[in-house]
């Protein structure tokens, strides 16, 4: 098939005819997917010249945006709920799993391994919380053994990433559940916070008059073998923004709620001067043969 | 409409309604048409959650690779024929106008201004070429005063930016016709070349079997008030990729002679001690106002 004086659907078919030698099926489904949504979105939209420009600058800026420590363009993928309709894709378990939400922009590899009990906020401002976790088996068994990241924005909203003055972790560490499945952590209770505007993701926003609000969470990431990997969040109970997360992440299973306490004897035997509050929640994880 | 518990077309619908109150008509039709044809993508191809991750990792890399010198997501728009989709809904005018071709990701702002007859290679490696070119309204009466700016591969098929060793243009130079539409320059007779594979595109073209090579051409755009801006390239006769180019950026009218010629006095007056090229090539503008 010739590339020469192609307009419209004639060039949308030579460009799918370009790909027609790609050797792997699978990749070539997805080109050419990706092929005739694009053409056929500049088509119906007759998109102008200026506008295309536009949208390399913004993309181009959004890949320059990210680093080791922020991926802005997951952060648009969430705002645009393009990473919701991946995950509902591909996580259908029913109850009792829990339902996995957005991996989101602020994981960060190799956070500290900490033992069950320690205190993971590492001086982030905020009222302290004790979250009592458990992780298990479809048929609610316990199990042991798993890895579990947890990574939170602290009372200013604020990861530690977004700190340029901080230099070591804050609110995130790596855990792993006993044989009973309990585990449990310090932390401080999170809130609700902005997404990050200050890039192409927050003029996105603006312009669209969207809120950046995402109602307060902690982030878990549940791993062992044999089990379906769980990405999730654990929102508070009662957050004005359950109904309005700007990435269309909550499920309800997913809400708990957050309890305040007068100082005295934590759960865990830890003695508290000041007030603080305490966190119970169950994951349980499908087996990885499931889906 | 509330964001909890969302998938599906429920999903859809919630990220349209979040679009719901863009102030600019415009920009909400393009972030609905955005939203709608990547929720259809994904759910048309069910696609994994290790093919979105290797996406954003795709696009991530595309936009870092992205520098003064160098648009590595203009050259995907290229090569996956969304440029030239854009160019067909923008520059739809009839013969005689010459016809738009892509810009391509080579562009570079503040080249050299010279005057008609100069020699823009600037010891580019190549074959000495006389280009001369004429720029003319719709009625065929020539136009002076246009800005017109060159660029070109060299006979290697690299353009200055690609040498790493180069710190001054070469093979690029802004000209300007005179009262009798004429131009002329000297550079090198452009050669068949193809586009950068070092990138994420490519990977893309290297995955899918896909030739880089585009047809040998010098690049032109030229600019006036009251008329279009044209970008478009000219290409030279005969050469073997005119139906297969890599960017699908050829058209029938854009195609021209090279004549080779031997040692003696070229049309301008220069004495030529070796062969030498020469090309001709008149630029119809369209009035600013017919689109």
């Amino acid at each position: 098939m010739s590339t020469r004086n192609l307009e419209g659907d004639s060039l949308t078919q030579a460009v799918l005819a370009s790909f027609a030698g790609t050797p792997d099926d699978r990749l070539r489904q997805l080109l050419g997917a990706v092929v005739e949504h694009l053409h056929a979105l500049a088509v119906e939209v007759e998109l102008t010249e200026a506008e295309w420009a536009h949208a390399i600058d913004f993309l181009t800026r959004t890949g320059q945006m990210c680093s080791d420590q922020r991926q802005e363009l997951i952060l648009l993928s969430d705002v645009l709920g393009l990473s919701m309709q991946v995950i509902g894709l591909n996580h259908d378990s029913p109850p009792p799993v829990t339902p996995s939400t957005v991996f989101g922009p602020f994981f960060v590899e190799g956070a500290p391994q900490l033992a069950n009990g320690q205190d993971i906020a590492g001086g982030a401002p905020g009222e302290p919380c004790l979250v009592q976790g458990r992780v298990e088996a479809l048929d609610r068994t316990p199990l042991g053994g798993v890895t579990i990241d947890v990574w939170q924005a602290d009372d200013e909203g604020l990861y530690d990433v977004q700190y340029s003055d901080l230099d070591a972790p804050r609110d995130r560490a790596q855990l792993r559940s006993q044989d009973d499945g309990r585990f449990w952590f310090w932390t401080v209770k999170p809130e609700p916070y902005p997404i990050p505007e200050d890039g192409p993701v927050g003029e996105l926003l603006g312009a669209s008059g969207r809120s950046p609000m995402r109602p307060a969470h902690i982030h878990f990431m549940a791993r062992k073998a044999g089990y379906e990997e769980l990405v999730t969040h654990v929102f508070v109970a009662g957050d004005p923004y359950l109904d309005s997360d700007a990435v269309f992440g909550v499920r309800t299973p997913l809400i708990t709620p957050f309890e305040r306490h007068q100082p005295g004897t934590a759960a865990d035997g830890t003695e508290m001067s000041s007030t603080y509050w305490t966190m119970r929640y169950t994951l349980v994880l499908a087996p990885s043969d499931t889906n």
